[in-house]
């Protein structure tokens, strides 16, 4: 049985939504078609977006489906860049934000965009450094809601407050991918966002649906074109049973999962610090469901795969970085190389147990105890 | 029970696409995770897309899975567009292009390109319009393999042929969303092509899923970005259920379906042959599942609001074009205006009966009988 603690890099479809899924096959109709099998998929779409938008506190319209975050963040990104563009050629974001949002603003640079990027130093935004920044005519700002890596959980009020103060027409894009549903208070933060991207998997949904937040005062280009269909704002077949499914996951994340996920965190985090030299990677504000440590003694990738061998999962930083030789988010939240070499991240869902914990830090004084050498 | 005739716009998953679907949802590891449960994902979709590769007719390194045709058709649009730019501003494209290769190329005259369209009348290339157009220097043509409305199957060797006999460099994309596994000598065609598009949900896989084929010599940016997911060409995590579903679908589609699909439209067309005041609009090649008439009488959207009463489902255009005022693609075929305005497409799959057929044929002329004003 496998002991499943990487859930900030994917979760395991929830029964809910996967029985949503499954019954939504039924309706396979094309929802732009115009016949009865379309229109009843359309009612169902739209009944999903409802649900979604009023989890995320948004006005129903201003909810898109897409295929996933990463695409939600790029169609953001470069959808606000063409409103802003000509008021300001600066770009704004965090130096830990997820490559979904890193990669786009970097390309913008061949159209003109001067990339900036806002300190995040122990997991929290340098305010002083952007209210400089933010002088400069800025076309754009984005600042993740919670942080794949470390969890924090950043200030998007305050963001908000220093491109309000500044008088900057900037648009504010959120990148909640981690945060929805899990970050305190994330329906006030993301009420500040002008955009902001949401996965239906990271909350025990589907892949293939993810989920764009658009003020429905902004009518940026589409990313994906063609057929037209999410009010031209997201072409191709809308994928009805993914779609029907992240609104099941996410109403079932919102009975009670944040306060499982505190719990078991709580339960992990006391045990862990029972261990010896162990560094306690954990921003102010923080997701309950990362908790980063540094196991000294043994490098991540060692202790990885002492853990995967006995069915026990975890990982060093995000899936999405794996192929980088560096992590950067570690460095921009201010851990020396050290620290960072020996880095994990455990990812808790409400699916996991206190017993699966106790496997865990066990697994984790094992390994280090058998292969540390550090 | 539904008499379902609309699978050119999206078809029923198959009962083997969702046993691959709901089997693989346990492999819910992300493939970009470094532990043992990521590791088996991992493999997993490398074997589904070894197996659709082998069903392109192409390299299995040269297919990237995307999260639909739409997106596929954009991706390998722009990502061409960028190889050959500096070549020349032309691109040429057939006037029936579906929307999701239309709006890409409409997007590229920002960019400075010339688009051009090469008539299909009757639903064949004119292939002297193609050797006059491609003495400008061409960065990029792009030809259906099989039209979503007619089901014309286009030549796409005959092309290759023209834009080599002038010494061009433009490269060739084939949108294959409708004809991979269902026009005939497919596999050839899409050998002359340097990219095409694939989509699951037209052979009975999930919704979710794309696939592009890619040449090997090329290597295009990308057009979603981020975490570098498909080896750099389309970031996102992977959709392995979707994926698994998708080579589940194409190979049972494989086995017979063409068969089966050609006896009912024999049947189909036979029978609707009896009927007066029937035009078909069938091209000289063509699919056999899409045959699209204009029931002379009565107007299109009349005839299938009664038969979708009666639960039975056909369109009358492509659903990806139901919201436009006017017809292009058979306008483009050079079918007059009133046949134009009784046209009805039939999508035709395996899963269909004579039994189904024969209802839709009574359905259609009772329609006709009481609704018929034209």
């Amino acid at each position: 049985m496998a002991i499943y603690f990487d859930n900030a890099a994917t979760t395991k479809p929830s029964a809910a939504a996967v029985a949503a899924f499954t019954e939504a096959l039924s309706l396979y109709g094309n929802p732009s078609s115009p016949h009865a099998l379309g229109a009843e998929a359309r009612r169902r779409l739209e009944s999903a977006r409802a649900t979604l938008a009023s989890l995320v506190g948004c006005k129903t319209e201003e909810f898109y489906f897409t295929a996933s975050g990463t695409e939600s963040d790029n169609s953001a990104i470069y959808g606000l860049w063409e409103l802003r563009k000509r008021y300001g050629k600066r770009v704004i974001l965090t130096d830990s934000e997820h490559p979904a949002v890193k990669e786009p603003c970097r390309r913008l640079e061949a159209q003109g965009a001067e990339v900036v990027y806002l300190p995040t130093r122990g997991g929290v935004i340098d305010t002083e450094f952007l209210k400089e920044a933010i002088k400069t005519p800025t076309a754009l700002v984005c600042v993740m809601l919670a942080n794949n890596e470390t969890g924090a959980v950043y200030d998007i009020k305050a963001v908000r407050d220093i491109i309000n103060a500044a008088n900057s027409r900037a648009l504010l894009h959120c990148d909640a991918v981690q945060g929805f549903m899990k970050a305190e208070g994330y329906k006030q933060a993301l009420r500040q966002a002008d955009s902001a991207a949401f996965s239906a998997h990271k909350l025990h949904g589907l892949r293939g649906v993810g989920g764009l937040m658009l003020k429905s005062n902004l009518h940026p280009p589409a990313f994906v074109v063609g057929g037209g269909q999410e009010k031209g704002m997201r072409s191709g077949t809308e994928n009805l049973a993914a779609a029907v499914a992240f609104a099941a996951a996410a109403t079932e994340y919102g009975k009670g999962a944040i306060e499982k996920v505190k719990e078991i965190r709580a339960y992990t985090e006391e045990k862990l610090r029972a261990l010896d030299n162990i560094g306690f990677n954990v921003p102010p504000k923080h997701l309950e469901g990362i908790l980063n440590i540094s196991l000294r003694g043994i490098k991540s990738e060692t202790a990885l795969n002492c853990l995967s061998a006995q069915g026990i999962y975890i990982s060093a930083s995000s899936a999405c970085s794996s192929k980088q030789a560096e992590n950067t988010v570690l460095a921009a939240y201010g851990l020396e190389k050290a620290d960072r070499e020996c880095a994990l991240r455990i990812g808790i869902s409400p699916l996991n147990t206190k017993e699966e914990a106790d496997a865990l830090v066990a697994a984790l004084e094992g390994a280090r105890q058998r292969y540390g050498r550090i």
